[in-house]
């Protein structure tokens, strides 16, 4: 497998990036060969701090950085040679199958929308997060690719949600819903009303409305929405769990005896942490491109980058992209879905 | 003051509501007359076991009660008699200044809605659900009264938010921010895009767009959006914060070294369970109505029910109506925001 990390632009700079990819390498034997993309002096530093001498490493020197400041598509028609537009590129001419970035999501979602276009019958891409809950896990999207949807895009993210658990997650049957202000059909906007009268048409363990009570109480694996919505519900939750976090530490440190009691339930409160920290579920992948697409946590440490290579080498492995077009074909060819494509 | 309390619906039974008023006409020397709207023979049931005596208490009688299964607009329809259909009319009589409900949210809603009508000058009604954060709080709203919003309801909500926050919570010049997928102008949706443009042109501290990350990082103190949004917002909190309070607890009795620690943790656990618990800030007001109408929680405790009534009392002396009254008739003179209501 031929992988592609774009190594600049993420919040902890290139020195993460490079680690995450050494750590990978040492792991996954299926990795063929992995492009570092990015400034070469910096990738070179990055290199001799990390000890990473692997062969199957290549260079492909970009001399500019898309920043997390910079507006996407103003930004990447200014820069033509940041290393996400060179990243996209080793994709788009079939030297890379998978990319990693940690860098601007919207500019990821720009350029790799741009250069790669969309899976054959796919109207637009998503962006899948994986949320941990109280037991599991359920994947929320589109997090934030197309922020303005049709119902026919919900429809199609019902789908692409339903395969990536399947296949990656390892869920069986999971449970898709669309999420909305309460269970009852007449809910909802039009929109979500549309798209639920197409996704009882589809081939899926399809449950109807979630509400936001529902999402954190494992009654649901797929939750679709569209992506303004999946944005703001995505960064609430990780705003709030950090909040938590940043309460627990101030109330846990405030006396001598309270300080005690956190060393002694130290581990429990290592789980929540865990819980709340999205590293450990290495990236959220963008479904519906040609290539596969992860987007990396912009303050991703070294784990969380391997756990986003190896998220992209299971996807390759397991040919999602492939089941996905099938998949998406049927739906089109039904007359249900069908009806809104024509 | 002249308070109505539903007595019906909430998921704790009569008793629970019967408590918290008691506990108010103990503390609250303000109200006149406090009227127990419901089941006759319940209500004397619950007096008796709380030993409420005051002479301020008058009973209304209703021989039915809208659940939390009925639909609201349905079961209002069948049940004419329902103890939250007596409570409304004893503010559209004038007899009561202020309602406090536990029971069916869209029920009271639509049921205040119709009823009591809008305040001159108000388009739709808002449900202000106060969020505790870091180290404060928030208010979101609308939190589910009116789902889908023209760019209007939204400033006016804006206006109605600010005069809550300044009155009731004490906060001076409060952050005014619309709930985005973004910070810049031209992110969000038609209307957002529009309301901020409306929001502008108000005599508020209106900082723009706020994204879902700023939430709770103590950045805005009230933040606008639809009533689609702000009930999966809110509900997505409800639930996130009760699976980490059941996540800490059974990590936290896993051994007996972490039940030592969360025993020596004590109070600064407390004090998370107090900040993922809603029942301090005494429920959700829904703003722009002829009367004072206070939603607390299906699940509210008598504290919860107490402090509902005190927000309540509060609300009444500061006479909030009047200045939502004064405000949005003033942002309505104003061109920017007027040319919308023409």
């Amino acid at each position: 497998m031929r992988i592609v990390v774009d190594v600049m632009g993420g919040d902890r700079g290139p020195e993460v990036v490079v680690e995450g990819a050494r750590l990978a390498l040492k792991d996954y034997s299926g990795i063929s060969e992995l492009y570092l993309v990015g400034n070469e002096a910096d990738i070179a530093a990055a290199r001799k701090k990390t000890g990473l001498q692997d062969k199957r490493v290549q260079i492909v020197h970009a001399s500019q950085v898309l920043t997390m400041e910079d507006k996407p598509v103003e930004g990447l028609r200014k820069k033509k040679d940041c290393s996400l537009l060179r990243a996209v590129e080793l994709l788009k001419d079939g030297r890379g199958q998978a990319l990693i970035s940690t860098g601007n999501t919207g500019g990821m979602v720009a350029a790799s929308t741009i250069r790669l276009r969309t899976l054959e019958g796919v109207e637009r891409p998503a962006i899948a997060a994986v949320i941990p809950s109280g037991h599991g896990h359920f994947i929320l999207l589109d997090a934030g690719a197309t922020p303005e949807c049709k119902p026919i895009y919900l429809a199609q993210f019902a789908i692409m949600g339903n395969l990536y658990c399947q296949q990656i997650l390892g869920t069986k049957n999971p449970r898709v819903g669309i999420l909305s202000n309460g269970s009852e059909e007449i809910k909802g906007t039009e929109l979500t009303r549309e798209a639920h009268r197409l996704c009882k048409g589809l081939d899926l363990n399809y449950i109807g409305y979630v509400e936001g009570h529902d999402l954190f109480d494992d009654k649901v694996e797929v939750v679709v929405m569209d992506g303004f919505l999946g944005n703001i519900v995505l960064k609430t939750c990780e705003s709030m769990g950090r909040a938590v976090g940043r309460f627990l530490k101030r109330e846990l440190n405030a006396t001598p005896i309270r300080r005690l009691g956190k060393v002694l339930a130290g581990n429990a409160l290592l789980a929540l942490k865990t819980k709340l920290d999205p590293d450990i579920y290495g990236g959220a992948p963008l479904l519906g491109l040609n290539g596969t697409v992860i987007k990396a946590h912009g303050s991703a440490n070294a784990r969380a980058i391997k756990n986003a290579i190896r998220v992209a080498t299971e996807t390759i492995q397991h040919h999602l992209n492939e089941s996905i077009v099938r998949e998406i074909s049927k739906a089109n060819a039904n007359e249900m879905v069908g009806a809104e494509t024509k």
